[in-house]
């Protein structure tokens, strides 16, 4: 039986690497699979859950022999632990990451990376608010999309092969350069946890409302923002500091528009919030035709 | 066989109003239901689904001889439509409502209830996006909050035979003044509403990002958003115009607070914004603890 890789090395085992690892068991696509992690622990975890054929405290150890290696750590780990694994990568194999930021990470690692050894920052748009290795599922990237960010001078080869790669997992796959993903990303993911985030920092602090009648009170919506809001704080921190320019702009694009939307109200501008508040059914009706949301009331929360 | 209620009547027949029916026909709470709506296909659809017993077109029509009047319209109604079925109003009648703002409707409808009519304002704190007489599902109301809001000189009999009622159709009734009630939906329901409005007019109107990007990358985290952003534009103009003050303040410290955040980004405090995402996931926490949200990742989405 021959299979797309000989040795796929996880370094980080969390919700995505351990997704990743269910998706490769799934669709027979390596031979076998390591991983490393911080702690024995999470190694530990990792083995016992079949996630990794052999496992270590180090990637350095982990990346021996993998033709490909997939950095699954949050985005400010991905330089440092490039530089520790410089010297061990195998000539010819894929480093490829998937972090939620692609400008940064590809001038952090690019660096490191050994002549002949091909390197494509790759980022899955695909999660859930948990993290561990035991939160990952094989289906988390089916129907999704991942954006494959190669640098200009990348081996045709070696993206055509990651993109067969993320096919198989179960993914679409859409190329672009770094700064465009970062752009597009900072509205369609980094702005919506920032904003989630804060409101629920701005409930948690008010004096006239308790935090007992928030979580009461919380079907009315607020709930919806407390989802992405429990997701893992490193990682985000990591993005927040490593998409500054895009996530400014964009926050400042946001700002605006919530200021004429505060002045509506205030002037008591029916006919001004009417307009706007129609016009976000339709992204949402293009979002759910485009598979990427279900049509289900509620999220289909709760459904029997 | 005795029934809470003899006749409700339901003056119209959206989600909610729908709804009503639903739970009130499972827990055979009422002898009969009546109710009106603006249009006759409304009228009609509503009696092909089994919702009403008897339709009109008009609310006075409606609420004669009903022991239970429901206002199930959008806020900036009540007020006309009390005006209208005033004369109409069976004596020993309640008449109650379902708004997402209490003081307006408490100051728009009580100068037209007429002596002998019980008046107590009432807001269950339940919903999906989706609108219509179609939309309604008997299990709405089901471990949600109902909020009361009685003005001081309320029956104490009335008040708690229309808790009572709520607590049959599923829900959990608290009692609070209606300003209390306006500062704390502000929070929980308003304001989340309001942000998630803005941010998906704010990713519709970017020049360097296209509306088709933001609908294939929307899972990072965007797509939760649009759900209440895709609530009825009608309905939520008049909560914004009915609850200003409310929504100004809260708006206030969300801006604040965001600005705060945007001032981390700048400058890289990365221990602030960890701070920050570390203390929302207990937030989370004890809104699945009291039951107000599942703890299936990614609200149970597509789940088989």
């Amino acid at each position: 039986m021959s299979f797309m890789f000989e040795k796929i090395a996880l370094i980080g085992i969390g919700l995505i690497g351990s997704s990743i690892s269910h998706a490769v068991r799934r669709g027979k696509l390596a031979k076998s699979i390591v991983g490393s992690a911080r702690t024995s622990e999470t190694v530990a975890t990792a083995k016992r859950l079949g996630l990794i054929d052999e496992g270590f405290t180090t990637a350095a150890e982990a990346v021996r022999g993998a033709d490909l290696v997939i950095l699954c750590v949050p985005v400010g780990m991905c330089g440092p632990i490039a530089e520790e694994i410089s010297g061990a990568l195998a000539p010819g194999a894929i480093l490829t990451d998937v972090g939620s930021v692609k400008g940064a990470i590809c001038k952090d690692v690019a660096p490191h990376v050994p002549h002949g050894v091909h390197f494509i920052a790759a980022h899955p748009v695909a999660g859930t608010e948990q993290s561990g290795p035991e939160s990952g599922f094989a289906e988390l990237f089916d129907g999704r999309w991942c954006i494959l960010t190669p640098l200009p001078d990348a081996d045709a080869a070696a993206v055509q092969k990651l993109t067969r790669f993320w096919q198989a997992l179960g993914s679409n796959v859409e190329i672009m350069t770094p700064e465009h993903h970062d752009m597009v990303l900072a509205i369609t993911s980094h702005l919506p946890h920032l904003i989630a985030y804060n409101i629920v920092n701005t409930a948690e602090h008010l004096e006239r409302v308790t935090d007992s009648e928030v979580i009461k009170f919380s079907a009315g919506g607020f709930r919806d923002f407390t989802r992405i809001a429990a997701s893992d704080p490193t990682m985000w921190r990591d993005v927040f500091l490593n998409n500054k320019e895009a996530v400014l702009e964009m926050l400042g694009r946001f700002s605006e528009d919530l200021t004429a939307l505060q002045r509506a109200i205030r002037f008591g501008d029916g006919e001004a919030l009417f307009k706007t508040f129609s016009e976000a059914r339709e992204v949402r009706r293009g979002i759910i035709q485009a598979g990427q949301e279900t049509a289900s009331p509620d999220f289909g929360r709760n459904k029997q």
